[in-house]
């Protein structure tokens, strides 16, 4: 029996946004241009560089974008991601990490023939089979040395550290030590405006100091790199980073959009997953087609959006793999439940692994579908 | 500038097993065999059959396999999931889930035109539905009453309701009533073995009941689906399902490894994920190059597999997006701490959400490369 048909798209430009299949990511275009705009016109008014991280939607579509309004260039965090978007003609990308193992140093050394490239390291050993890779290949590449400035993550703890880096850079002429990487993933997500700003100030406060230190032993650093979505605000006035590398403010999601926020620098949701009700059997709440597979959960449930907030009437409540279960705030309000076949908008409480599900995000435009950007990366964590 | 390369394969059949790129999917092609085998002889000597759940996995080799040892079909969880199946070949296909929208039907009637279909419905709504794209496509469809034994998700809450549901499928030629979905998936996670025993009896008392309703009606239900993973010891001597839809089994994970077993009937862990230590700066930890993007943490971190058992020396503590941190048990016991470079397997936490997140499974067999199968509906929510 030959098979004659495939999987129709879930959605094509010219159609009705109720018309988008169910479950698909869908970015609302004007306020993902606003966002972009936002965060370009702070950098620029602060005279800071802005990298955005392409981690947080692995689409090309989005980063040539961000280039277009002003963006030096792109971050990756893994090798493997930054294929696609060198493929997608972007000649500049930082790997904000570390790599371990040949294969990936020999990635990144081919990459290097194609774009500028440059990556962090944390320990003598990478330095050395990055050179390695790279005499193979005959290709140079730049390098940070990555400080540990609270995250507990990596990088080197101080400055002593980092020198025993600057040094072994220096051996190798492949090698070319462009700066440091300060970077604390962890303060984003504090919910309060002051805790915030007072872990952004410990951060810069570390990262001076190690540029303090490396000066005063003759080793300048021309790029100083880090900051985020969560702490933008406080990075841009640092007087530290030369340059910042946000990337979750073009779309934001339920986690950041608990943060508190003084209004200076905010941003707005433009991600959603448009699901439907599959079931009303129960009664007492609904059960939409959007679960774990379509979001991810790990910085809690979604939002239910509704007239450009969170639904004050309902609460999606569980995840299974394929399902959420969808109830009423109030226990008895099951007046407040939508009917078989409905349509709502989630907002994800977390944007980069729930990119990291889909092979395309919808745009919309005035209710009209207006793109579908592949999200390439996808799945390229090696 | 023309781009000459694409990114290398994480693996190819022969490598060494330590070859393989990180992070990367493993299967212990062994292993599996033995639980694609240890299942099908239980259904076989309870006279039950099997029809595997493919929402697991999402690949079609699997299925393949299952079948080749007596599986007679597979379950999908979703209309759009079942595509690369039909085209692997597959003929016999339940969609164990209700659908909601015009395109999901209009596809569900264009795929039964290449395989025997069959779906749930709890609503008269989608019954009418699926016989208007059924008369459109000229084609015909076998239809499950779900019915709710505790889950309290989707399915009918009792006899009265099914009746209804049988009267408007007899309305429809092209419509087929072949019996009830009774599944239960909260029991599957219960760690006591007894819990389990004593929630699967409940659902299969419900079900009982329902079924002996529609018998006193004059309804015949020729086909009673359901059971998974963890029941289906329970399941399968039930004497009311006439086919169990396992789908975890094949691979186990975290999770299920949780569950108490009385020996009778265990599964083997055969599913992994290949990471490697990417930085071991902070001295007291070491980082690894598979996060939130690697894994599926909803059910929990992931196990450190070594020498066939959870490691006793180390703990998966933390996931980022695409880092995890690994410290020893024991606080000072840094000499535990495996060096830059070296690898270490994880059993996921949640092995459906976790193959929804790569492209293919590397089967490896006495430490080499033996097989690389694509995850062909990876993503397909829809």
């Amino acid at each position: 029996m030959s098979i004659t048909f495939d999987l129709p798209p879930a959605a094509r430009p010219g159609l009705p946004a109720d018309a988008i299949d169910t479950p698909s990511l869908v970015v609302d275009l004007d306020a993902f241009a606003r966002n972009v705009d936002r965060m370009q016109a702070a950098a620029d008014a602060a005279g800071v560089k802005l990298r955005p991280h392409a981690k947080a939607h692995k689409c090309p579509d989005v980063s040539l974008a961000q280039i277009a309004r002003g963006a030096v260039g792109i971050c990756c965090q893994k090798v493997s991601e930054a294929v696609p978007f060198v493929r997608a003609g972007i000649r500049d990308i930082h790997i904000s990490n570390e790599i371990a193992g040949p294969a990936k140093a020999a990635l990144l050394a081919e990459l290097a023939r194609h774009a500028r490239m440059s990556v962090c390291v944390d320990d003598v050993a990478q330095i050395d089979a990055l050179a390695a890779a790279l005499s193979a290949a005959g290709t140079t590449l730049d390098v940070f040395v990555e400080i540990d400035v609270g995250q507990g993550r990596c990088g080197v703890p101080d400055a002593a550290a980092a020198l025993k880096l600057v040094d072994a850079i220096a051996k190798h002429p492949g090698l070319t030590l462009r700066g440091l990487q300060a970077y604390h993933g962890s303060i984003q997500h504090l919910r309060g405006w002051a805790e915030r700003r007072d872990g952004a100030a410990r951060a810069a406060d570390r990262t001076g100091n190690v540029i303090a230190r490396l000066e005063a032993a003759g080793v300048r650093c021309d790029v100083v790199t880090g900051g985020g979505s969560g702490s933008v605000e406080f990075d841009l006035t640092s007087g530290v980073y030369t340059e910042i590398q946000p990337g979750s403010y073009v779309f934001m999601d339920a986690d950041y959009g608990s943060n508190a926020y003084t209004g200076s620098l905010r941003f707005e949701h433009s991600l959603f997953i448009a699901t439907a009700v599959m079931s009303v059997a129960a009664g007492d709440r609904v059960i939409v087609d959007a679960g774990l597979k379509s979001m991810a959960v790990d910085s809690g449930l979604p939002w239910i959006w509704a007239d450009g907030a969170p639904s004050a009437a309902l609460d999606y409540v569980s995840a299974n793999d394929e399902h959420g279960i969808v109830k009423p705030r109030q226990a008895d309000a099951r007046q407040a439940l939508p009917p078989l076949g409905s349509r709502m908008m989630l907002v994800p409480g977390h944007c980069d692994p729930t990119l990291n599900l889909y092979d395309e995000i919808v745009g919309i435009r005035k209710g009209v579908v207006g793109s579908v950007w592949p999200i390439s990366a996808r799945g390229l964590s090696r």
